[in-house]
């Protein structure tokens, strides 16, 4: 290939995840060396491609012939690992792109987590990659490794326990992915700590991994995520292939974040963005470590998906049963109240002082005759509203064999179960210990998961999972389609009515006659108020009537402000009076957009009022949203009870404010560019059929660094 | 012993819990029989003190010469195990308390779990108990097991792998037990599997652990507490052994309480009051089993209380610190900054790309040379605020020893930071799975914990640990203080008044002159209303001014509403106009009192007004409490920014409310026992001086059964 013309992406991302010969520049036998870690770990790996140690000196490096710099070679490596300081690897990096190695991988730090000169060495990394179509993993990074080939680009110690799968692991942090890929709870096809993953990151190894015959599931660690688009587009390929993605977020906190910038020097957005987004986009969120692999443990091994969000729990303690269920309560599970006949069905297998219910004790009978408890798994299966089920069973790995051995029939019967059963199953241990392993070996063909809240949150969010990509990308409209400067509340809200949002109406009127007439066409009562540019305490200029509720009231009301205003301040410029639409009842709610780098503008909804911040009642998504996601907002607030007549108050019209949520993301949408936050407080939303009005808005303008 | 004089307390608990003679009632060695578990358990366990089986025919039992009654017996046994079913229970308890025998295991099921039958048993089995000044363990249990002596009076197979320690676990739940004592992580001294614990409960076996040489620590699966002021009384006792108390509860939730009931009967209470309770008590509740077996390790492994509250985090990896900070910050620890000398003495010690800050990422220098992160412990200890460090390290378990052997430097840095450093330390796994064997083997003087959420729940449990008994017992007051019924809100207020709560004051005038008056000692402006028991809308009536502030509005308005009313209803007795105070402005809270049984009457504060519901801001804290107690409470909501002077208004008396609280206590107190519910809402907690006045008062009488 001419060494201008950029490598093909895909084609890099190959070379990089499974590469067919590496180059190992900088290699050297210095054990503390990153280079002699790759070398060794190729070697340890066995690795069948081919291994070239690039050095200016050795002639040879742990027993393979050196060369002494990438142009020397004959045949272009597929990958050079960059094994030398920060301050010699764009040069190198330059060298590989001109002899059209396809992609590198750069274990130094010292690039944007550093300093100044870092941040500039970092753009001088991307600069290259781009101009040659290069995939990068790194800098400031451990490095990756295929399972299924033994390419090990890794430069850190790599366990030889690490067991082949069809899980890979995608980390912006080292010690992270190392964590999580020796468990032993699942085997693995690649892991890649990828570091500062400047040129290349999770999107770019989710497009290759979604064609990856290794690999069925990716979990990810992430600490910021940079281009919100390619991480979208790529999960429409995941899910395409069926493919799930499990996603830790480290810096959720503020101190979390703080560690996370000291760290790597990118900054973290917010957590309602960061959780809308992952929702969106199909991404499973987890909330710890634990989580991470209980997950991941449920979705590689559960064989078919619930068809239905209800779940059955079954054990065989009153105490034990009732722990479950309040976790399961605190962890969002929907558990179904059981049908009369999966009632009578299960009567007729347990004893007759069990309780047959959801969550069901089957009491210790089960233990004399396991039969019964598979049984009663069918029997709950065939409820109509169940869609998985789990069943509680600890048996502590401490247990001696004997003890152990007492769980077995329980075990043996899930596992027969689960050869037939309707609704797929989940063994779970209340201790994270898991379970004893005589007991585990017995369900080869369960998902056995371990610790009830992990184990829990993970049923719930596999449940709950969006199997699809529903964000089109940040709605940031074109540039400058709004006026320059912050407008005032009066602007703001002819902004909003222009493009047809409800503020109150409102007519100017010159004289009592015309006041009268616009009152008139408004409808009583109507609100009048001087308009003055030179007023600004209106009330105070005696310039404000509220209730005007007639023509003749309406008429002398104007009079009466006129001369009011003209005592209080005898120099303005008085232009007449404000014939305004009296908004009075209703449900205050709090309409608002705000920007979320990198995801763009994002809309929350809530109780509005005075007391807003207090009550803290609101619900996010990121936009656009269509109506049915509007309605949903509602929903997900403590909101949307006010609206259904809260206190023996009316029916409020909720879907008129689904219609001005649906209208703002429209707004938002063509003018995002420019906005930087529109607040809209209190919005009322009056009784149903009288519609919305914006009562104070205000929008700020977009800040420009 | 003469068979009439009941038994003592401690003796009986001394005979059930170390006992040195055990009689089997219903030996058999049928292997399904529960007796035969028993018998063969005490067998295993190498039990020193005489087995005596007593069965009406058999010779022997296992090779134990057998009796055929207890009063056959020469020498009375100290416990008796009745291993029967539960119709002959009743008459062998009766046997057993007649010969002398202080103590009893009832194993049998068929109690107050099941039927009216079984309650009524299980009435009879409490008589017989207090009859003889027994202690009976279960009915409907497994039994319990003396780890020290071998004494297993237990009912279901014990595994030979449990390890004698220091810990007790007493147990509602069979199963839980079972599960929680067989996790290896702590030695055991007791197991207790209580069940229906009809006649003995947590509190006496409490009582006998506080002074049990073989206990250090005690762990309690609790699905009801019946007697708190029992377990209160028996809390005092273990915090003067200094002996913690760690509570799992099961029935939190809905679900969870009803699978409880369904399984014994029992019905649970408020989370928020058994909460409140355990604080008081201190008694640590821990959320699930991992929970519990971690605060477990904590306690009986750390070697010394921290001495102040603050926490300091290390790890190895950015992303790895920032993963614990956002784990720490969920879990409410509190992690203070480092002061300017610490910064200093660790900017010494690391590398200059580190940053030195609490969470604190050591980097990866510390592999190299393990005494830079022993070093950083002792700067970090040295800290003015620090008074716990939680070494975060991962090293997971399935690592082969090449790669877990990189861990021991950071692993002996710990261990030897340990032995002279100024504040515990706590060396924590992110995964539940735990360490790598090689790597715990190093750290024996250290608790070495598992699962991010988990350990730092327990850290700051430990830390916030009340080691006090704060509640005296509920109080209930005298009966029937109150007069009979439910009071009008008038009356309510008024009885509240006569006790010194700060009611709206009023007057009540007959003539013009009088109102005037009247309004003038009150203070304009004032409210007034027409006192009449035949109008009950009086703003209809026209019966009704606001805002009068003057004493010759207040003259011309009593005539205006005298008239009105006489307008309204000609019959009506018009008994005069109420003149009362104008209360305006001030924050709304709501204060209230409720019966949470089995712990009588609590106290709640929250912000008030018609939002409340939704709101849902409030603290609890059972009854009686203090001013200080009431100070905290307030700062427990987010009423306390409302009074802080929100959104710019002013501040307002908060210290009023706080004593509004005590005085609603003392009331509580005074009339407890006639009291259901009392609900103040709102309560005008007016500007900084002004005080606070009841605006509104609901005093529901107690309700009797």
């Amino acid at each position: 290939m001419p060494a201008n013309t950029p490598t093909n992406k895909s084609d890099a991302m190959r070379a990089l995840m499974a590469p067919r010969s590496v180059a190992v520049v900088g290699a050297t036998e210095r054990a503390d060396a990153s280079s002699s870690y790759v070398m060794k770990n190729l070697m340890r790996f066995g690795y069948q491609g081919k291994i070239i140690p690039v050095h200016p000196k050795a002639e040879t490096v742990f027993g393979y012939k050196a060369a002494p710099s990438l142009t020397a070679l004959d045949n272009t490596p597929d990958v050079a690992v960059i094994g030398i300081a920060a301050d010699k690897v764009i040069a190198a990096l330059e060298e590989a792109g001109q002899t059209g190695v396809k992609a590198a991988v750069v274990l130094a730090s010292g690039f944007a987590e550093l300093d100044e000169a870092g941040r500039q060495r970092q753009r001088r990394l991307i600069e290259v990659a781009d101009r040659y179509g290069m995939a990068i993993c790194g800098p400031n990074c451990l490095g990756l490794f295929n399972l299924g080939t033994g390419a090990a680009l890794y430069s850190s110690s790599l366990s030889t326990n690490l067991q082949k799968g069809r899980f890979a692991i995608l980390s912006h942090s080292g010690a992270s992915a190392i964590t999580l890929g020796n468990t032993g709870r699942f085997g693995l096809s690649h892991i890649v700590s990828s570091g500062n993953s400047a040129a290349t990151d999770i999107p770019d190894y989710l497009e290759f991994l979604a064609t990856d015959e290794l690999t069925n599931a990716v979990g990810i660690v992430i600490e910021a995520i940079r281009e919100p688009e390619k991480l979208a587009a790529a999960m429409e390929n995941m899910h395409a292939a069926d493919k799930p993605v499990i996603a830790l977020r480290a810096g959720r906190s503020a101190r979390g974040a703080q560690a996370t910038a000291a760290h790597t020097g990118s900054l973290a957005g917010s957590n309602e963005a960061y959780r809308a987004f992952f929702r969106r986009v199909g991404i499973i969120e987890v909330p710890d470590m634990d989580g991470f692999i209980e997950t991941t443990a449920l979705c590689l091994n559960l064989k078919r998906r619930p068809a239905k969000p209800g779940v059955a729990i079954v054990g065989v303690s009153g105490g034990g049963v009732a722990h479950v269920s309040d976790i399961a309560d605190e962890a969002g599970l929907s558990l179904p109240d059981l049908q009369p006949e999966t009632v009578a069905k299960i009567e007729t297998l347990l004893p007759p002082f069990a309780t047959p219910q959801n969550p069901l004790d089957t009491t210790g009978a089960v233990f004399a005759n396991g039969d019964i408890y598979r049984d009663v798994l069918h029997a709950l299966a065939g409820d109509p509203s169940v869609g998985l089920i789990v069943a509680a069973q600890d048996a502590p790995a401490g247990l001696d064999d004997f003890c152990a051995a007492e769980y077995l029939g329980i075990a043996d019967a899930v596992s027969a179960y689960a050869e037939t059963g309707s609704a797929p199953v989940v063994f779970m241990s209340n201790l994270s210990s898991g379970h004893h392993p005589a007991v585990e070996a017995r369900l080869a063909n369960v998902p056995v998961l371990r610790g009830t809240q992990s184990v829990l949150t993970a049923v719930n969010s596999i449940l709950l999972q969006n199997r699809n990509v529903s964000w089109p990308g940040a709605p940031n409209g074109d540039k400058s389609t709004l006026p320059p400067g912050a407008p005032t509340e009066r602007e703001a809200k002819a902004l909003l009515a222009s493009e047809g949002l409800p503020v109150p109406q409102e007519q100017l009127a010159t004289s009592a006659d015309a006041a009268a007439e616009a009152a008139g066409t408004l409808g009583f009562p109507v609100v009048m108020k001087i308009e003055s540019p030179d007023i600004l305490h209106k009330t105070e200029a005696g310039g404000v009537k509220l209730g005007i509720a007639s023509e003749a009231e309406a008429h002398a009301a104007f009079d009466a402000i006129m001369a009011s205003a003209r005592a209080y301040a005898p120099d303005a410029d008085l232009r007449g009076v404000s014939v305004q639409e009296m908004v009075t009842g209703g449900v205050e709610a709090l309409v608002g957009i705000v920007r979320h780098e990198p995801f763009g503008l994002g809309l929350v909804v809530g109780i509005g009022g005075v007391l807003v911040e207090l009550v803290r009642d609101s619900a996010f998504d990121l936009l656009p949203i269509d109506l049915a996601r509007a309605e949903t907002l509602i929903g997900e607030t403590k909101l949307a009870s006010l609206l259904e007549g809260y206190r023996g108050g009316p029916r409020a019209d909720r879907k008129a404010l689904a219609e001005l949520l649906v209208k703002l993301s429209d707004f938002a949408a063509r003018h995002g560019d420019d906005i930087e936050a529109v607040d809209l407080n209190p919005v009322a939303v009056l009784p149903e059929g009288r519609g919305v009005r914006i009562l104070d808005a205000l929008v700020i303008p977009r800040k420009r660094n």
